[in-house]
């Protein structure tokens, strides 16, 4: 059976786990206080271009955005967010259960434009009835997004002037972020994302790492007391080195880069492949993730031999799955898979 | 200066404020304890045609919205609501700051339609990654909306039906419940609504009382301890006979109704007049509110003489606005309105 | 039957109700933004000899504890209290509704000292682990306590202090601060409280108002869109009016402290009474609240005339109860009252 | 420097890793509903002698404290807890954090008495206020406790049968609960735990995983939803595997118990040699925490070669160290320190 399901099929990458063995019985301090959190920190903050940065690592993605909103919000105020994005959609109400609301605008193919985050927020202070609704407190963006779309620079910048001019914070949460980073045509990389973002997080999970995901407050602005906070969610890992030892191995050498690459390559010929099969793809995403739609009877077919997800249905008789590629997937997969389209 | 800018612009209504003042110096047990929380409670019953009915006071609408949907929830559901609807928009995310999400369905002139409903269910179940997502917990409805108009009884069944086939409770807002029950043409009165609801409350702020709603559980079927959940989230009342004294004035001999009637009435007056001046009325709604469109100019006009709601901008130059009537409104000031039309 | 239960057994001050009836049918602005919320604003404001004083209104002693420190309070603080206060044990978890713990320190007649508090302050920065505890952000006093008990001057003086060395603000429950301020030997006045607290609230429901609590920042300190999140938590009354006209008839003419001198004198009568008939009284309570302690025959025979509160069992033969006068406690009942004794 | 500073300063057992290493590269499904999760939880259920325990997994502590917490309770109810429970002290405000009051009672070396529980929860129900207080809804023990102290069988079994008498669950924080089931002289075993608690959980973290506690619903008594309640509070893995692949490891060939014995060994070693050498051990802890009180001159200097645990002062001039031993501790470093003492 072939996997394209996801990129989190596997556990780590060997170089990380490689890291991992090596370190296993150094006595180190907890929570986050051991040599390899703050080394990982410092490659970070170097690779962003901030050397002032603030880095912290949390388990997972969910957990890393709901205590990221709830400490950048104030009490009355909630995210804006694109109608599709994970914290409105997939993530359990996670950002409800700390106590605010997701504010949703139009997301095209998962972003969110200025223009219509300027329109709404202008919108907001201009109603009358402002005082008693949820104040627009920060914004929050997937890169890529959610449907493996990207972001431009010039769009980023767009987004970034509008936080500003707002004084609202910009969160971008890069869960596939190394996807994007090294994604054909993208001229977007982390230090852009450092310069125009408030705050974001690294992704570990989806890219090479067994678990874990880095956030970044670039300028030195984390809260006051964040570890704090994070205990208070339970999300402050006792053996903190675990994130600290695979966060400095992915940040050693270029690591992330060079394993997002192959999620990039793999998934570009499964791309080629289906251009000149005829199939259509339906979302224009330059990542590791490739949306296609399909005769059910196809996909029926296609199902027994290739693990992949389930989209969502398209018509009567057809629906888009998705084929994800990542740093494990193989080229000879890949050519297995392309030979069964 | 006449006033049409809403339903709480005065006190309560004389025969209510009366009952509290010859109660005034009775000394009575505190909490919602007193003989007049029970009375009102069995009046209420009694005109719902439900003996076993459990009836609680609590101030005022935001905040009983808030602790009856926080009591009937699970921690991992949210409610159903229309985009429109007061608890998605109005209520500074007092639903949200409980720890539960408003999942948003497509309104139509303030009402969520029961095939629009359905759909949502059954797409929830059917989506694949649903245990992932804000599980739907229970529908919430307001009668009259938001916009002022009213559901027949025949979508009230509707709603109950879907609602009671996937087991979620249907809960409705009836903040101005009084207008709604005595509109022209309307064929729901307080037994449907007792009967296809599981609970909702009947308004008495924006309907006779200086504060005040009366939430109905109409068989018996309050969560256990939900005084304690009240008092838990700040909304129990020492004096709990200032609510207990008012609702049973406005169920003692048909109060309730015959005071939403002036609204009905003036209301009628309104929507004749502007029909007959050819003004254009953008809402139907057999209710106290009439929203009518005006250019810009006639409305700034019309301000220096009336107080009225600013709706919401329409185009370049004109504006929706609302004329609201209430118990209060005199056919002196109605007449005034209309010649100033 | 006599009733000396509680102060909160009856209605309004007769001059309050007045005012209500007064101005019932006036047009007023809703959400607290009408002249005499203004009014009583101004009213208190000079009363606390704070010109730049923010006042707001809520309706209940619970309700304003939990928005106030919600408000004060950051996600990794809990509000220090004695382990009597009235936020700790008789407000049904109302702060850990809203995600804060209470730190409690010993009471001592429902006191904090200031030497207690300060080495709890003290202890826990010198707590290796203080991160992963919940930090000390403000600090609960109540006045007159549970028990009836004042602080003098130089004790909030010391109080005050040491919540400035350590940056965190201290909050005064003053849900019966005119009988505190009224009683005999107390060197406290309203100026006092607000010169060295930061922020306290003056208590209406058991002190003449139908319902309504004043929540003072006496240096203009109350936090941004204070009324956003006073809403978000079911708190904003559409008729603020109710608040406002009653709290303006309290600060008129010093109506606030003339009806609390009633409680005092009529509470003095009895004091004096059960000390001459040789009963013994448990706390030093100079406001209007006298616990005494009967064997329980005579607790007994009392309650068939006499309504009062069980406060505890004292051993196996006696109980503690409590007899409570208000503004509405007659000098006729308070005799009849001493004649049973 | 030798390091007793506490059980998580190394990595993994060997023994686990290596089956980490063995599973990398496996294509699994996410979220816990991989085979190696399925198998853990089926080994768990066994050494439980509980056929149909329901076993989840989370990656720490706290967050499995707060997602099992908010999960029992009702919204009015509080976990009662010994003063100086982990969930009361040491959590940074977790259980508050999502609604919840910690209810203390008088802890007795870390333990909680069923004398001391029943008087409690009699206590509570006497009391005529108790609907404006928050109810006991659940107990929290561990065991080991925050003190290495273990309970006897008869002990939890008094505990089990007083929730029983009040319906209300018994909860075992078992972040140690190796080192407590090889303790010397204890006559509690995993399936007396399982017999008479309603949740528990057996700690990884602190025994031999990188990270990873699993929650044991003995009786197929997990609430309906819990995986999407673990989502909802950020804590549920994407990579489920690493908890699943982990337990399996502890839980084939008893590994559990053999690397547990270990950190009890090299413990009975150290308190020899302390009793031998004549120091204070101030707790009769049989597990793997050694509790000893210096002069601050001796911890001075024996702090120059080993990293200990400040526990607290005791007096002027002397201080209550703690020494931790673990699955890693080597009997080579254990003499090496007897030797220093």
């Amino acid at each position: 059976m072939l996997s394209f399901v996801n990129d989190y099929s596997e556990g780590a990458h060997p170089a990380v786990l490689q890291r991992l063995i090596d370190t296993n019985m150094e006595h180190l301090p907890g929570y986050g206080k051991d040599r390899y959190c703050s080394s990982a920190a410092q490659k970070i903050a170097r690779a962003c271009g901030c050397p002032q940065a603030q880095v912290y690592f949390m388990a997972g993605g969910t957990q890393t955005n709901q205590v990221v909103t709830s400490c950048l919000l104030k009490s009355y105020q909630g995210v804006v967010a694109a109608d599709t994005g994970h914290v409105n959609v997939h993530e359990a109400g996670a950002i409800e259960a700390v106590g605010h609301k997701v504010l949703t605008i139009r997301g095209e193919q998962g972003k969110i434009r200025a223009e219509d985050l300027d329109a709404y927020l202008e919108g907001f202070y201009a109603d009358g009835n402002h005082e008693q609704m949820v104040f627009p407190g920060m914004v929050y963006i997937s890169h890529p997004t959610e449907y493996g779309t990207l972001y431009t620079r010039q769009e980023l910048e767009d987004l970034s002037q509008t936080c500003r001019e707002y004084k609202i914070p910009l969160y971008l949460d890069g869960a596939r972020l190394g996807y994007g980073l090294v994604a054909p045509g993208t001229d977007v990389d982390l230090t852009d994302i450092a310069r125009l973002c408030d705050v974001f997080y690294i992704g570990g999970t989806k890219v090479g790492a067994l678990c874990g995901e880095a956030v970044v407050f670039p300028r030195g602005n984390a809260p006051e007391h964040f570890s704090t906070m994070i205990k208070r969610r339970g999300a402050l890992l006792a053996k903190g080195r675990l994130l600290g030892v695979q966060f400095d191995a992915l940040f050693t050498d270029d690591l992330y880069s060079r394993i997002s690459r192959n999620a990039i390559q793999t998934a570009a010929m499964i791309k080629k492949a289906l251009r000149e099969k005829g199939y259509q793809i339906v979302m224009d995403s330059p990542t590791n993730q490739t949306f296609v739609r399909l005769d059910d009877e196809r996909m029926e077919e296609l199902s027994k031999q290739v693990a992949f997800d389930f989209w969502e249905r398209s018509d009567a008789t057809h629906t888009v799955i998705r084929l994800a590629t990542s740093w494990a997937t193989t080229v000879e997969d890949t050519q297995a898979l392309i030979n069964l389209l």
